[in-house]
């Protein structure tokens, strides 16, 4: 597979960084994550705007420009040929002569194959579990998952597939995916701070206007035990149920109909989007 | 300069990781550093100690042992002939498959010169400004200073030379550094939790522990500001003044005599270091 790296086009496995870039001494950079289906970038323009405003906020200065940079996206594309696809943007602290001051950052995009969930996973849904944690700059993407990978175990050991991070009483979102409840009284409600703002989360919000009362609020983690229905958002995961939180079951311990009816919707509303012209 | 990585010795300049790298992908990896001094690497068995506890606690497997790691130190200190420097050990989750979990870790060891502060800072003293935030698993020395490196505008903007973190009305450590004050009552006192165990800060407590009174308990905030004397502690920085804290003096403004006899017995302490054989 073909990656891009500082200007050129290698293949992914020639691509390698000095040991003195930032995010190799300090864990310093951002990136993002989207689809590619039918040889289609699917929303590139919210990823590349929350791209564009991580590298912002983290002070990453020199950045590519946009249409530069979505050459690079089709050049990709193109020439890998792989039409079902992740592709990744790393844009990291650079190569840093104190080991501590970002400069101008390395820039890289690699096309990966993508890794769905299982389908036992979401006809069935899955179970998770908390853990008290923020992520420190919660609405930016950075490559930072020191909890995230460290709570592999702790999940591993509950048989958990995911861990929803809380603290001082409210929920927030995944290490790597948003949360959506919806309550006995059938309103589906999302945590509105200290959360990554996902685009398949931002998706969900305007499919779910349409069709049932929609909150965007605190959520306290009572909530969540008490909820009817709950599910997770993510690129690769689209709308995943969740049956269990903490060993309780959510509900009546399976999918619900607002989860699954959504998932439909949201299916629809990606077919539509990938038939359009994306990079005309 | 000469490094080493995964088993080979290359000059600095030539060390590089593929992109897939778990610190490159997810800031996942942890880190140590020591002095050498007189081509004696200061303290080098407690550096090791927590080396070695913070990959277990990370999960980070198959290390290398530690005769092997000695035995790089010496080489490297020898081969460079650079007998005043810094040694930087770096473990990192390794060329994770799915761009997560855990794998053999890359593991590079590299010798820089060092960078001391300035002879004003010593004898004067530094401004620091505070910011709420406590470090994800404080106790482990990992990679992740996406926090420390992103204050370094608003340091910067408040002419403050380091950030003190602080968290529900605890303090408890700089980004790369100890905090210690002296209260009006002539007591020295350094946070108990949510730190880093700094060896640095280990010394100081052995040798303060025969010059005053000390407390290593949880410090309220409002404590630093009404405090006589105050000082970081950091292999690099050694004991540094802190004569002001959020635009307010500390004490009497000035390194106070507490701090100044600390750093003096530290500087006896470290000379009878290098002069006894370390790696024998």
């Amino acid at each position: 597979m073909l990656a891009y790296l500082n200007g050129e086009y290698l293949p992914l496995e020639d691509a390698k960084l000095h040991v003195s870039d930032l995010a190799i001494q300090r864990g310093y950079g951002i990136f993002d994550f989207f689809r590619v289906s039918e040889g289609v970038p699917l929303y590139l323009e919210d990823y590349l705007n929350r791209f564009y405003r991580s590298a912002e906020t983290m002070g990453l200065e020199d950045v590519i420009a946009r249409p530069a940079l979505k050459d690079i996206v089709t050049q990709l594309i193109r020439r890998n040929g792989v039409p079902e696809a992740g592709m990744k943007l790393i844009l990291t602290g650079g190569y840093s002569p104190d080991a501590y001051h970002p400069v101008k950052g390395n820039f890289l995009v690699s096309q990966h194959n993508l890794v769905l969930p299982a389908a036992a996973q979401m006809n069935e849904g899955i179970s998770v579990i908390t853990h008290p944690y923020r992520r420190e700059i919660p609405e930016v993407k950075t490559i930072n998952y020191i909890m995230g990978v460290w709570l592999l175990k702790k999940m591993h050991d509950a048989h958990a597939s995911d861990v929803l991070y809380h603290r001082d009483g409210l929920v927030s979102e995944f290490p790597r995916c948003n949360f959506f409840l919806v309550t006995r009284q059938g309103t589906l409600v999302t945590p509105a701070n200290h959360i990554l703002h996902g685009i398949t989360r931002m998706r969900v919000l305007e499919i779910a206007s349409e069709f049932c009362p929609v909150e965007v609020r605190d959520l306290r983690l009572e909530e969540v035990y008490d909820a009817a229905e709950a599910f997770l958002t993510s690129t690769t995961k689209s709308i995943l149920p969740i049956v269990k939180v903490d060993d309780r079951p959510v509900g009546a311990g399976k999918p619900g109909p607002v989860t699954n009816a959504l998932r439909d919707l949201l299916r629809q509303r990606e077919r539509a989007e990938y038939q359009k012209p994306q990079l005309a």
